[in-house]
C-alpha cells in the first residue's frame, strides 16, 4: 500500500526515512497527495498553515464534514508507516465507499497535517497546533532548524506566506469529526491478538531543553581538578532520568544532544540535551522534570500537551463498528498525534490503531503486516460510512 | 601582535574562532602568510601536503636550515593564540634578527603547518603527519568532514592535487632544527612566575571512537523494560572515564558526541562518542581505555602518539638562551604539537611556551599578556640567532 511513497526521502544506507517538514522530500509527498486528490476528483485545498485537505463534497462552517487522515513527514531515520499509513488508508477507504456506492450525507475529507514529527524545528504537530491556535505564529516563525534557517525563511522559500500562518477557525469549523488511523507504536494489539484497535487517551507529554554550562578548555593540558566539564552533569542527568522514570512509573528519553564546540580535543563549554517525558499521570511527569532540574542547569519547556481523553461516545462507536463481532480493544498511547491536538481544540476526534508486530516505531524496523493494514482500511471505511450516514 | 588576523574566522556571537583546515578562513590565513613572506623577500613554498614554508636563504638536503613556526587553523570556537602566536612570533623574531644585523650561517625558515587541530577531519597534526609519513595518504584522503566531504574532494576544490600528498623526505630534509613557539595550555609558567618556558616532553595521547549501539524506537510508547537505549551506557562511560582518569593519574575527555538519529522524540539507535586520553604514563592511558571498553561497545583507535621527549641538549640550550640570567623552566605538556610529530620523525625539535594567565585554551577565553608575547618573540629571536650561528 505504501509502495508509491517508498522511494521518497529514503536513506539507502539505513533504509530509514528522512522527511522533514518543507524539505524536498516533503514537497514530493505533498505533490503525491495532490495527485491522489485530483485522480479522485476531490477538491484540494491548502490552508494557511500548510495542511492539505481533499474534500469529497463541499464542506463549510454550516456543513462540517467527517475528516480522516494523518501526516506524511517523518522523524529522521523513521519507518514507512508512522503517518503515511493513515493518509494512504484514508484514500483507500474513500475508494471502498465509492465502490460500495455509499452516498455520504455530509462532506468527507482527507487531511494531511504539516510537520507532525517536529524533526526539523523541534515542535511536534506544528500544522495542527498552528491551525488550532495553541502555538503562537510569532514563536513558530522564529524557530530555527539545524542550518539556522527560521520557519519564516523556510516557508518563504517554499512559496508560502509566513505572515499568514496561525489560528484558522474557518478551516477548523469544517471539521465536524476527525478520525486518524495510525500504526500502533507499542504492542497493545499484539497482546490483545487483534489487528485493529481504538484510541482511549494520549498520555500527557512534554519536551524540555536542558542546558548544562561549563568552561571550554584544552583536553590535554587542563588538570581534572581545574575542569568545569558540562559533560559530567549531563551524563548524571541521563542516568537520573531513567531512575526517576522507573520510580515514578513514567517514561523519559534523551534522544537529542548538542555539544558545543564539539571538538574531540576540547572540554565542552555547553551541552544541550532534550528530555522527552510522558506517562499516564501528569503529576508524575512534572515531578520527574523537577527531580532532574538540579542547580546549575537551565531548563526550558519546549512543549507540553496535557492528557487527551478521546470522546467517549465516539470511541465506543468506533470500537463497535471497527471490531466486527467483538468490539475492538480501546487502548491508551504514549505517542502524540494531530488527533490529540484537534480533540483538545474541541473537535470530536478518534483514532484507529493498526497492529505493530514488534511495537517498534520511529525506526526503519517499524512494520505492520499487509493483512493488518488491509483490515485497518476496511475498519476505517466502515467507520466513515457509519459517521457519514 | 595578532591584530591583522583578529577578524578572520571569528564568530561574532561568541568571540571564538572557527578556522577549519582548507575552509574560507584558512585560505584567507594562508594568503596572509604569503603576504608576510613576500613583504620580507622570503622564498615562499607550499609542499605537497599544503604546509607553507617561507625561507630566508636557500635550504636544501645538503644545507638544512633552522625553522620556526606553528599553525594558523583553530579548534572550533577556539582562542586567538593557539597556533597563530607561533607564526606571528616567527616573522617578528626574523625581523628582530634583521634589525640586529644578524647574518645567519644557515637558512632560516618560517613554517605554517596545515590542519594541526584536526577540527574538520578528526586527525590532528594532519600536515606534519602526512609530511613525515606517519599518516597514510589513502587513509587521509578518505576522511570525511561533517558535510560528508572527503579530504580528497576538499583538496581538489582548493586547487590542490590530492594524489600527491604523503611522505615528503625532500622537504623534511631541509629542516635541520625546528623550534615551535606556542601559548602555554596550562599554568606551569604561572606557578613558576616566568613569562617563557621550554618544552620537556609531550605526553602520550590518543583519540578513540566509542560506538554504542542500541535500538531506535518511539520515546512515548516503548516501555522502559523493552528499551535498548544506547544513551545509558554512553552516560555511564562518561562518568567512568572521569573516575578512571582520577584513579590512574591521567586526563580523559569526551568533547564530541553524535547521536543518531538525534530526534528528541526517539530512543537513539547509535551514540558515538570520542574519548581523548593523555598522561605522563603511556601504560596508564592505555589501561584507562581498556577500563572503558565494556562489552557491547565498539572501540576504534583514531590516533595514537607515543610520548615525545624533546632533544635534551637542544632543550637545555634553549632554556639557557631564552631564560636570561636564570635558565627558563622546562615543562611537560599534555597538548600535541607539530613539533612533537617532527621530533618523532628524527628532526631535532624544541618548543617555547608563553605564559597563559588562566591556563585556559581551546576556548575564546584563551589569553596571553602583550608583555609576555613580546618576551616570547625576543626569546625566540635569541634562540634562532644562537642556532644560526
Amino acid at each position: 500500500m505504501l509502495e508509491p511513497l517508498a522511494h521518497i526521502g529514503r536513506d539507502p544506507a539505513t533504509g530509514g526515512y528522512v522527511r522533514d517538514g518543507w524539505s524536498d522530500a516533503d514537497m514530493e509527498l505533498r505533490e503525491w497527495f495532490a495527485g491522489e486528490a485530483e485522480r479522485r476528483g476531490l477538491d484540494l485545498r491548502e490552508d494557511r498553515n500548510g495542511n492539505l485537505w481533499a474534500w469529497w463534497g463541499s464542506a463549510s462552517r454550516d456543513r462540517p464534514g467527517v475528516v480522516t487522515g494523518s501526516h506524511l513527514d517523518s522523524v529522521r531515520q523513521g519507518g514507512a508507516y508512522d503517518g503515511p499509513l493513515g493518509v494512504v488508508s484514508a484514500f483507500a477507504a474513500l475508494d471502498i465507499l465509492r465502490r460500495r456506492g455509499t452516498k455520504p450525507s455530509v462532506p468527507l475529507g482527507v487531511a494531511c497535517f504539516t510537520d507532525e514529527e517536529g524533526a526539523r524545528f523541534g515542535v511536534p504537530c506544528m500544522g495542527s497546533r498552528l491551525l488550532t491556535g495553541v502555538l503562537e505564529p510569532e514563536r513558530a516563525l522564529a524557530l530555527t532548524d539545524d542550518s539556522g534557517d527560521t520557519l519564516a525563511g523556510v516557508l518563504t522559500k517554499a512559496g508560502r506566506a509566513p505572515y499568514e500562518i496561525g489560528r484558522d477557525d474557518e478551516t477548523l469549523a469544517m471539521v465536524g469529526t476527525f478520525v486518524e488511523l495510525h500504526v500502533e507504536q507499542g504492542r497493545g494489539l499484539v497482546d490483545e491478538g487483534r489487528p485493529v484497535g481504538v484510541g482511549r487517551a494520549i498520555w500527557p507529554h512534554g519536551r524540555w531543553r536542558f542546558d548544562f554550562h561549563g568552561r571550554a578548555d584544552h583536553a590535554g593540558s587542563t588538570r581534572l581538578a581545574d575542569r568545569d566539564d558540562p559533560m559530567l552533569p549531563f551524563a548524571r542527568m541521563v542516568l537520573a532520568a531513567r531512575t526517576a522514570a522507573e520510580a515514578r512509573g513514567v517514561v523519559a528519553t534523551v534522544g537529542k544532544v548538542r555539544v558545543s564546540p564539539g571538538n574531540a580535543n576540547a572540554i565542552p563549554g555547553l551541552v544541550s540535551a532534550w528530555l522527552d517525558a510522558r506517562g499516564a499521570d501528569e503529576r508524575a511527569v512534572r515531578d520527574l522534570v523537577t527531580d532532574l532540574a538540579q542547580a546549575g542547569v537551565e531548563v526550558r519547556e519546549e512543549s507540553w500537551t496535557p492528557v487527551v481523553d478521546f470522546d467517549v461516545a465516539l470511541r465506543e462507536r468506533l470500537a463497535r463498528v471497527a471490531g466486527g463481532d467483538t468490539p475492538a480493544p480501546i487502548l491508551p498511547t504514549g505517542a502524540g498525534h494531530d488527533a490529540g491536538i484537534l480533540a483538545t481544540a474541541g473537535v470530536p476526534s478518534a483514532m484507529l490503531f493498526v497492529r505493530n508486530p514488534t511495537g517498534v516505531s520511529h525506526s526503519p524496523a517499524e512494520h505492520a503486516e499487509q493483512a493488518d493494514c488491509e483490515a485497518g482500511v476496511i475498519a476505517l471505511a466502515d467507520v466513515l460510512e457509519d459517521l457519514c450516514r
